[in-house]
């Protein structure tokens, strides 16, 4: 079994997650504090980010993006119908451009600021940024949430799944920035009838489950976080 | 021929181009003002983000990294020992997290700060965000420097190229990072000689000319710049 050093609110580590649960293997879980620079953790990535997989020979990948073509060219060839990524080319870079707009864009402008303010300063050590959260960034952060919406809701009422007719990773990056972003109830899903539709299919697979009953310290989900009729 | 839409100062946009050239393969480039988000580029890429590669079929490919998978897809995996990429599933994970750590990591850090005071603040509009630098973002980008560069240090006094034996997209993608922040004279080789060496094999390599003479309006380079015994 493979070990992924993760925290359980980041988009990018839910997306290794889920992948590991669409192709049926199991992962150990370390949770690591990411303000901790913890040594041990800095010698397996001196960027001192997350995710990192221990991988075949413990060999540590750094990034959701690395991890994922990795697991693609070791795991995913051999899935057929199953695989999470595409054949030709342009498929597989409008995929990747995809995990990206989710996992980087949709990170750095809404997901990553959301989940430091409301989720990690509460708990983090006042000498290493904790505190209380800064309620401009909240805004900004909140201000951006729309736009990622509205694209989300046209790419799902264009097509089945996101990047086209099959389940690919473009599906599980986006549920994975969206699942932290609903965790927290920053989402209203009323406008957005097709994301919505969308995100209930992704949801209800079993993959989905352990990423349902996450749970963080002093910061309850809202309601409808694990319902699948929400 | 393929087209690239492009910043001259973007590291990103250097990476791709001196893959282009590292195999031999002629590219129009389209020089974008990233703040301008004119409709026309808006249509290619909604993040209004560099660079986009018009690739065949004119199908736009967004962002470094998706276009150097696609292009070793579709040309890398032709080129056998030219090929600027491994065949190792591990050896792969290796040279897309130096990718990572350069045009993001880097990027992030240091580079795209240093060319949005220095570049593009002095010639953009008042109404995109144009006026004079920021002092402050100067100083922390400049003081994020030195750690990149002993990195940089340590990788290229322990491996031949910076992601093993031989030339990759690694060294490309370091390098682009690199070659923007020495045209700003922002880099002190003195201090690291390994680095130095390294940059000096790349930087003599023909991919690398048609950089050395790139020019931005208003800002000349350092002297030693395209200089290939610096």
């Amino acid at each position: 079994m493979l070990t992924l050093f993760h925290h359980p609110m980041f988009a990018a580590c839910r997306f290794v997650r889920l992948v590991f649960g669409e192709y049926g293997e199991d992962l150990a879980l370390i949770e690591e504090k990411p303000w901790a620079r913890r040594k041990e953790f800095l010698t397996l990535n001196a960027a001192g980010t997350l995710p990192v997989l221990l991988a075949e020979g413990d060999t540590p990948l750094v990034g959701a993006t690395v991890i994922a073509e990795y697991l693609d060219e070791t795991r995913g060839v051999l899935k057929r119908e199953r695989r999470l990524f595409a054949e030709g080319p342009m498929e597989r870079a409008e995929i990747r451009r995809l995990i990206d707009w989710y996992l980087t864009k949709t990170d750095g402008e809404v997901t990553r600021h959301l989940v430091r303010e409301r989720v990690l300063k509460p708990v983090m050590p006042a000498e290493d940024g904790g505190g209380s959260p800064d309620s401009g960034a909240i805004r900004a952060a909140r201000a951006n949430i729309r736009q990622h919406m509205k694209y989300t809701n046209w790419l799902a009422g264009t097509r089945h799944w996101l990047a086209g007719p099959r389940l690919t990773y473009a599906d599980l990056a986006a549920a994975a920035a969206f699942s932290v972003l609903d965790y927290l109830g920053e989402i209203d899903w009323r406008e957005h009838a097709a994301a919505r539709e969308w995100y209930t299919r992704v949801k209800s697979r079993p993959s989905f489950r352990p990423l349902l009953t996450d749970r963080v310290r002093g910061l309850s989900p809202v309601s409808h976080y694990a319902d699948l009729d929400f």
